[in-house]
Formats: structure tokens, sequence, C-alpha cells
């Protein structure tokens, strides 16, 4: 079955108490059963008021704002501290951000991205009566690999981890270990029709199995536990 | 702009010798100027003959296989070897994999998957006059995030990082770390509608930004030299 990743159009600048439900219902989307819509973590932060201010003249002032959302430190090198969250995400400088925003502001990350792409899917649900999967996604970096990816953060109604274990291959050889994360995987589809440069902070993926429409959680089934990770 | 995600019905089963450009240009796809044609690794792997013989009951023959294929071995933890390979990639067990391969054979890297790609853009052009973009993928897992997804190990006629540097966003404000992977997020993308028990080897992205399909290359833009990295 075909895909289509479909770029949501007239979602106006976000600010603090919109209900991002709302803007998606006003706007120029049409949802159908089944569908994953994929919000950036931009405007949900903002949605939310997760903003605090920063003094770009204040490098210091930043990397505290940094350090107060980490539980941990893993690497830091020149301006970039690499950090987990208290989600459990490993990520650049704590997922702070102070791009699209305003002058002053930064972003931080939704305190509970899960309980946020489930507001949203509620809020669809109430709003337009559709049975739909949300993601929030957000731009990560990776360990061995040059250029950024976006990735699922919070999850709601579509599966994080899809566990092949047990099924078995074309060939019918038993397949040993495939979890196929298809939230990041989706998460990444939404960005290439989403671009950094333009304002398109919605996305509409079409098409999904249907098995994969359920109750999920990226904290639960994406977040290594620090003892299962080879590097911290 | 919306992005359409086919998957290729019709690939036969794939043996040494047999050419991927011939099998697509043979199957129900009909390609337009500006796709990009996904590839999984493991066809191209079988089309170039990178095969091994192994012995299910030997994991010592095994693991001798995984470090013939690497350069460097990072972790290894049980049965898992994360290791570099001679293309710079750190996967687990040098990308040699046994499932969806006749019993008793291992499916080996490409031994230059750029190369890979570019050979079968080559051959789609000849054979059906159009300008597509290539991607070898291969399943991954991530250093911090649980699940496998897929990435790209070798691209031809699209870029592999698109470099946002010096854009500036919707606000007006200069984008400072943009360089966005999007053969990534395009590898990713195609694997929605592969499966892993399913018999899909290829897939067609229709839709991608036209000012990415140009010469491009894994090792070149994607591959992170150890000097830039922090966990090696």
């Amino acid at each position: 079955m075909t895909l289509s990743i479909i770029p949501v159009l007239g979602i106006p600048e976000v600010t603090p108490g919109d209900r991002i439900a709302d803007l998606i219902a006003a706007s120029d989307a049409v949802l159908l059963d089944g569908d994953v819509v994929v919000v950036t973590q931009k405007v949900v932060s903002k949605a939310e008021g997760r903003l605090a201010p920063v003094d770009a003249s204040d490098p210091v002032g930043h990397k505290q704002l940094v350090l107060d959302e980490s539980v941990r430190v893993l690497r830091r090198r020149g301006d970039l501290l690499l950090t987990e969250t208290r989600h459990g995400f490993i990520c650049a400088n704590a997922g702070v951000d102070l791009s699209n925003v305003e002058r002053g502001w930064a972003a931080l990350l939704p305190l509970d991205s899960d309980r946020s792409a489930r507001r949203i899917r509620d809020g669809l649900r109430a709003r337009t009566g559709r049975e739909v999967g949300v993601i929030v996604s957000d731009t990560f970096g990776r360990t061995w690999r040059r250029g950024v990816t976006d990735v699922a953060i919070g999850t709601a109604g579509v599966a994080a981890v899809v566990d092949l274990r047990g099924s078995t291959d074309a060939l019918g050889r038993e397949l040993k270990v495939t979890e196929v994360c298809v939230a990041d995987e989706i998460a990444a589809a939404a960005e290439l029709v989403m671009g950094k440069a333009t304002a398109v902070p919605v996305a509409i993926v079409r098409g999904v199995d249907p098995s994969w429409m359920r109750d999920s959680s990226v904290r639960d089934e994406i977040v290594r536990a620090p003892a299962e990770d080879l590097f911290r």
C-alpha cells in the first residue's frame, strides 16, 4: 500500500495557551481514521508555554538552562553539551532550542511528551471524530552519523516500536531481533515535507499498517534503560 | 508538496549476477524523473554475490566472519559485536545478516555501497531514460534508542546530507547547525512500506525537493570521522 506524507498548511504562529488540536482542526487538514499526525516539538512547547528567557550574549546562562533541563551530562565539546533529559532522551543541549523562537526566548522540551501527544490525539478525536495516531517529533543528532534526523519524542495511538520477533521472513526463517522503531521512521518521513526553514510544523502520514494503531509510549518503548546500553 | 512512498511489487528472488536495475525495470514500477528508488542492502548484496557460507551450529565461525568484515571492535555483549566496517559504518555484527538469506549463507555488506547505488542509478537511466536518485538502505540500531530503523548505506543522484547552515528560519533567525540527513530519512520512510517479513525490497519515494537531486556519497557526507565523534 502506498503511503502519503502530506504537509499541513494554514497553521498560524503558535503562542502559549493555544491548543494544537484546535489549530489543526481549523487548518486545511482533512483527517481520516488511521492517519498519523506528526507535530514538531517546537509548536508543542510553545503551546504549552515551555519557553525560557535567554540572553544571546550570555553563554553561561544558556549553559545553565541546559543543565537545568538535564539529569546527566554525557559529553562536552565546545558549546555542545550532550546530556540525558528527565525523559531519558540523550540529545544535544537537552533539546533546548533557540531557532524558530522569538528572539530572547528558548523552547524547552515538553515536560511529558507522551502526554502532549495524547492531549493532541484526544483533542483531534473530540474536534473531528477521527481516530488518529499522534507523534510529537524533534530533531536529534546521531552518535556515529553526520546530519540530524527527526525522531519521535511522544506518541499516542500509534505504536512506537513494532516487535517482529518470532515472525518468519520471506524465506520462512525465524526473524531474531527485529524490533522496528516505526515511530522514528514516521517522524523522519514527516520531516521530508516540513523542511527547517519553512513554517510547516504539522504533517499527516496516511496509509500506515492498521495493526500499528494502538496505545503506545516513547518513554516505555523507545527510551533505552541505562543498564541496556553500551555507552553510558 | 505531498510525498508518496510506493512499494515496488514483482521483484523476483535475487541471485548472484542479477542486475538490480534490470529487475526494477522489468517489475510493475513506473519511474518518473526525480523519483528516489530505495533498494535494501540484502538484495544488493545477493546480486553482487556478497554471500558467505555459515554453519548455524558454529558461533565461533560466525564471529570470525564478523571480525573479517570489521576494522575495529567498539563493544561486545553476548553474541553482539558492535564494530566499525571498512566503510566506516558503526553497526551490529558488521552488517553480516542471516535473515532473508538461504539457510547456510550470510549476506555481507556490499564492498562499496555508494558504487552499488551508482550502478543501479546508471542502469535505471539506461533502461528507462529516467533521472532518478538511488539509495541502498540497511537496518541499524541506535546507541540511545530501542528499535532499529533503516538508514542509507549508499547514495547516488540524491543528497545524503542537506546543509541548511546559513539559511534563515521562519522568523528570520539564522539557523546555526541544521545539516539534515535526508538520505536516512528517505530510507526510513521507505521501510514503512517494505516491512521485514514481506518480500518488498524496493520502494519509490516520489516528490522530494528537486534541489536534493545531485551527486552524493554516504561515505563522504554521512560517515563521521573518528576525530569528530564523541564516543570512539
